[in-house]
């Protein structure tokens, strides 16, 4: 893209640049070179880059891209089903759904879809736990979003590994094959506590360790879990036998961690483990209310998550920054808990240093990855416009995200998705959905049956 | 408008009716003659209609409009301000913004915006309590919107009334000259059991009842409530104080109502009391989460609410309807929680049935009033869409609703407001911060000062 320009200049926009003195430039440029921003300041600036591509944020506010800490992308295929009340909505509609109809070709299909609404919804970088996770780093190196990617590696056969831990070599596949990608950073990805081993987790660390790759692992996130691990830690807490064991380390993100005590916190903040919140899934799931604001005060590096598009089906950051306040306020009945600040915080470079990756992206900095969206503010939603933080948590809407610049490349520009036909992506989705209907009715239908 | 048509006829889309028996029509019609539905039917019948201008829409769903039970929308002015933490954001920010900003022209112009991005998101009716209902009429009706406009009434001097309970005689001037109106369903608004004596709530029931309008209070929103009602009912609920008193017919709808006990939920459903359920707010604000299951299991007449722009600052009823199923799921640890179906009956027949308008709007069916949105299912966020109640309830966002016909009326088509223009509301929004800006920033110095 911009063959024919030197770079990209981002002008006549309010910068919020969420650096470390959380800087707010009016009138600010944002100037883009190849995939790296070389330039953060004031409108003067601008005639050094006579040559440049301009996008004029038109009064709008420049922002980092936003981070989702948490997904399984490709279930969107599934958004929607057993929304009804089905009791063992894992094992009774999941589970079989996804063995039935999960192939390589869905799960790439599935995953644009995904990336396309991730980028017209200003998410930039998402983390992401499923199967066949080369065919996803195709898919998003298509849409071109930038991911870290964690093939799942559980204690019994899925739909890309035949065998129990099946995952762990087809994980390291994919490091091989993405350990120097500019957008995909693969990862292993150990399901739980209680569905891997102590030796698998352990053989996971020193792989990772080894290639220098996140682990990404679901923790904390039911009641019954401490009840679920090896006999020895029986009644304890997840993070105790992680940590215990040796696990846990700094390349450990940990997604949901809804039931911790004060023990684990000074654990997950001491080793450095990066926290997803996903205050919209939890919710919705039933599992509960995290405690985020006791991990931001104790400065747990905690970005915010949707988790899975059949946990929160609307993929929506700024719900989920909402969702943070609304339910720590809710739950301690205070309404002065969480500001709008440190809520962005969590959505931009509290999400990138939870995956060690502060250097990288989560600010707008001269060296840093240019990841940047344009949200207007024209809107009737987003007048008026006092306060820029509050505005983003509070009134903000997918909408209102104009452009969508991901390592340089311009993916979405005046709402219109520049790297992928949306009409194309459009049919083939509609077309899944033809296919996985009839199935899905029936699973659903046999389970009301039985319950 | 349509002068030159008889009628509007919308096509090809999936009716969700949601009248007695919750029919969904593939491929169905909704016929609007004058400001009524004359036929609701299948495509066949299009014939009929030959002179009728036509909205396609194109495959998405059509819906009744959405009901917004609760908000105070003129306060749409101040949104965004005192987000950081002022302790006491009512005394400190809301009362002196209050006292020195508000004017006719302020209400009348921030009725405009708020009303606007009410009918691009889909909301139809709302409920209103404020100040200057009179301002408030003349605004909703510029565009085109319906509502339940109610007089404040309060122990204390007010913007539009300086004397105590001043609002009890502005409020039947406005019943006066509304009575008959079209869109405006003029009320009385008593702020809530411990801000008005039991003489004055007894004297607005007994105006009510003689003018056959509707009563809206604040009921059971802080945990204080109780301490603070007349000496004799100290410590018993509110609902307990106002039924004692014989304040409580089936004209009173209900805000919040979150602190009830299993005794007020039964007086509630037997009086046929109607209760905006307020999800959001209640959180944001740190209130807490109401018995809106419960509520519903008991058959209470209940609609939900965004409250006003200072509490949910996000006039989004799709989100409002996701926050029923996040809170009640949160609190009760049970992901079965509110179906779909249930959420969407809230926000459309569940809230026409709280102010005992039923019979008029809240469901698509002949003989109601043409209150009707069509809700495109095309954007990536609405693929796929196996299951329609829960693509509205979990999936959805106001950028969806592409059309809004309120009182037969095309308010909305296509995205572009038709009885506005949106430019200039957004000059006068613009305008009104500039001025409200410097005053606000010093309310908010202050009270970190002195906080």
């Amino acid at each position: 893209m911009n063959e024919m320009k030197s770079g990209v200049i981002i002008k006549n926009g309010t910068v919020v640049t969420m650096d470390k003195h959380r800087r707010i430039i009016d009138k600010g440029i944002v100037v883009v070179e190849g995939s790296i921003i070389t330039e953060v300041g004031s409108e003067v600036c601008i005639k050094k880059y006579p040559d440049f591509k301009v996008i004029d944020a038109e009064n709008g506010i420049v922002l980092p891209g936003l981070i989702n800490t948490h997904s399984h992308l490709p279930m969107i295929a599934f958004r929607g089903l057993g929304e009804n009340g089905i009791k063992d909505r894992l094992f009774d509609l999941i589970f079989p759904l996804e063995k039935n109809m999960l192939s390589r070709e869905l799960i790439y299909n599935a995953t644009i879809h995904g990336a396309i609404e991730y980028a017209m919804s200003g998410i930039t970088t998402f983390v992401d736990m499923y199967y066949h996770t080369d065919e996803m780093a195709k898919a998003i190196k298509k849409v071109g979003i930038r991911a870290v990617l964690g093939e799942t590696i559980i204690r019994f056969p899925v739909v890309d590994a035949p065998k129990p831990y099946g995952g762990l070599d087809y994980g390291i596949d994919l490091i091989k094959k993405y350990k120097n990608d500019p957008l995909v950073v693969p990862a292993l990805a150990p399901h739980a506590p209680y569905s891997v081993s102590k030796e698998k987790l352990l053989e996971t660390q020193s792989l990772s360790s080894e290639y220098k790759t996140p682990i990404l692992i679901h923790v904390s996130e039911r009641t019954d879990e401490p009840m679920r691990l090896p006999e020895e830690y029986k009644g304890k807490s997840s993070i105790y036998y992680l940590n215990n064991i040796g696990f846990l380390k700094k390349n450990v993100h940990l997604a949901h961690a809804i039931y911790l005590d004060d023990k684990d916190i000074e654990i997950i903040k001491n080793i450095k483990c990066g926290v997803a919140h996903n205050p919209v899934a939890n919710a919705k799931s039933g599992h509960g209310i995290a405690r985020a604001f006791d991990m931001k005060k104790a400065g747990v590096r905690m970005g915010i998550g949707t988790d899975g598009p059949m946990s929160c089906n609307s993929l929506n950051l700024f719900e989920t920054m909402r969702g943070v306040a609304m339910m720590q306020r809710a739950q301690y009945k205070n309404a002065t808990l969480m500001k709008p600040i440190e809520i962005v915080e969590m959505a931009t470079i509290g999400g990138a240093e939870s995956l060690q990756m502060e250097d990288k992206i989560g600010s707008l900095e001269k060296g840093k990855f240019a990841d940047i969206i344009v949200i207007e503010t024209k809107s009737p939603n987003m007048v008026p416009c006092y306060d820029y933080y509050a505005a983003l948590v509070f009134q903000a809407q997918p909408f209102n995200v104009v452009t969508t610049v991901i390592n340089g490349e311009i993916v979405m520009e005046n709402r219109k998705l520049q790297t992928f036909n949306v009409e194309d992506d459009h049919e083939i989705m509609k077309h899944i959905e033809q296919k996985i209907r009839p199935f899905a009715k029936e699973l659903e239908a046999r389970s009301i049956k039985y319950s």
